[in-house]
């Protein structure tokens, strides 16, 4: 809990002192003014960020959270649990959605088992972590202890803490747990106040019947365990899943440490919502990648006022959609940067 | 005429023999299918193209024409007519938007004079291809001949056939124009039907003023010039560009070639709704990057069934839009050329 409250604290209300400049800067690109849209208003956000007119974006990092949900027992999801582990393989030897779409973008992708219900070999490049063999099953029982949810946000913290120590100017949030979209529509329809039936999706891909099923255990586990919408560890720790708190703490470890966090789909959102809700100053060092398929996430980025950058009709999760979106604020990030003004380039401004 | 001739006879409609094939291979990536949304639908609509399931894409250009406009004299445009050359001067000196996100994107400019109102000092950069200095006022004579357009379209034509004999995997266009979405919206009244001051918006940036005396030169022009709503390049001609036009050719010949073009904004628009008049088929080789701000983009977009890859709010042209919209592309044909199948990766599939 130390380490948790440290970077609460820790994460400031973002410093505009040099909003001003950054903006006059952007106006006098050879271009009219703002006719480079979300670009410009990336650019602007990371600067901010960056606290620089001069922002570099070199080492950029997926956190790709890894773990399994007691729920998946209630058979909400379409994909046998014995998937998440299979995945994490995947990742690891390169060839998943999240390793395609990340070498495109030039992102690192750490992958990190917070919680898979199978022991997995060693390997170089994963990062073991695991703070329990999945969660409970929220549907009879708590997810989680509310010390495990901490433990979990605090694994997201420490990942960002070694790696900022290397360098690292962006993350993006990604990651794999059958069942996972469950927990993330119980969350969202807590924190949110919206019902479960409107916030519950189709996951990978289930049938109206599968739909009605997951919607009924959701409201079960809800009645259960009945979550403090006000509290948020409570609300985190009771639907899951540890993945979901891991995420969490990237997010406020990142906004800790002034590194722009790119917020990928539903389950991220969710994420999202717990790490806004402990700490709402968050919100201004975060980026929506998508809008993802699933109404939920629709429900989370208009709760925490975000705006998708990208509509692609994206349900896969992974961090996919949002290492995309780190392409598009390198984008805004080299405009501000490396365009010419209207002074050096001898270009006539609007008369 | 020979040569635009030859080129729509090219045109073939899309080659579809391999369609199941393609999708097959999407369907057992380690995904739940079609989770990819747009991305999978690029990488089949890129790989139909190329006739192949494992299609490369190296090669990127963007072809940025270059041209002015007589209707400007009207005071139709935010910027003065001098622009036009100034921002090819920035265009070779590699300080404008389009340098930077091409950049970005991995993507080669052609920068090319079809019509600038200057003689510009030859430049190793510069395709020096000059059809008119610039073209007649609209609002008192067509403006172009039939001649000069067709002539406009076969640079178009000829730019692509020199570059795709050294190696073209995909094009992207761009223009630079000072008052060019002025004939773009004339081009897209006469040809969809709608309204003129529907389609038209603000460009750069006038006023509610500018804006209403920006409508009734357009529909001046329309009155006085009759161009007949069947024959495109009467529209074409009547109404201009000659950047306008040479897009169009580009586009025809891309298809020709089976090379996709991914087609940045309005004025873009208003080159491929005349290239698709001439030759329907050519639909299914275009990609429309983004939906501009400009509402008669929305209305190009619509009447040739295109859909948007990007809501960015971009309103500059210069194929800033195209080039993030190659991005895109190129992760759609990663994903279907890089991915592991469930069978290789030893993952399970959906019950």
């Amino acid at each position: 809990m130390q380490k948790l409250n440290s970077i609460l604290e820790a994460v400031k209300p973002l410093d505009r002192s040099k909003q001003a400049a950054i903006q006059h800067k952007l106006d006098f690109l050879t271009k009219p003014q703002g006719s480079l849209g979300r670009l410009e208003e990336l650019a602007l956000q990371y600067a901010l960020i960056k606290g620089t007119l001069e922002p570099t974006l070199k080492d950029k990092l997926a956190v790709v959270m890894a773990a399994d949900h007691g729920v998946a027992a209630e058979g909400v999801s379409a994909f046998p649990q014995a998937v998440t582990q299979q995945m994490v393989f995947n990742f690891l030897q390169g060839g998943a959605g999240i390793n395609v779409l990340a070498r495109h973008s030039g992102v690192e992708v750490a992958v990190v088992d917070i919680g898979v219900a199978a022991e997995l070999e060693a390997h170089p490049k994963l990062l073991a972590r695991k703070v329990a063999n999945g969660t409970k099953n929220m549907a009879q029982e708590p997810a989680m202890s509310r010390e495990q949810a901490i433990q979990a946000i605090e694994v997201g913290i420490g990942i960002v803490e070694e790696e900022q120590a290397a360098g690292l100017d962006i993350l993006a949030t990604g990651e794999m747990g059958i069942a996972n979209t469950t927990p993330s529509s119980a969350i969202t329809a807590v924190l949110t106040g919206r019902s479960v039936e409107y916030v519950t999706g189709r996951g990978t891909g289930i049938d109206d019947q599968a739909l009605e099923h997951k919607t009924t255990v959701i409201e079960k586990a809800i009645v259960i365990n009945h979550p403090s919408p006000e509290d948020a560890l409570d609300v985190l720790a009771k639907l899951g899943g540890l993945e979901i708190a891991g995420l969490a703490g990237v997010m406020l470890a990142g906004a800790a440490y002034n590194i722009p966090v790119v917020v990928d789909g539903f389950i991220s959102g969710a994420a999202a919502l717990v790490a806004c809700k402990l700490k709402p100053e968050l919100k201004d060092y975060l980026i929506a990648a998508h809008c993802s398929v699933e109404m939920g996430h629709k429900i989370i980025l208009e709760h925490l006022g975000l705006k998708p950058l990208l509509d692609l009709k994206l349900r896969l999760g992974e961090g996919t959609g949002a290492v995309l979106g780190i392409g598009l604020v390198e984008a805004g990030v080299k405009i501000l940067t490396q365009m010419s003004s209207f002074e050096v380039a001898g270009v006539s401004q609007a008369g």
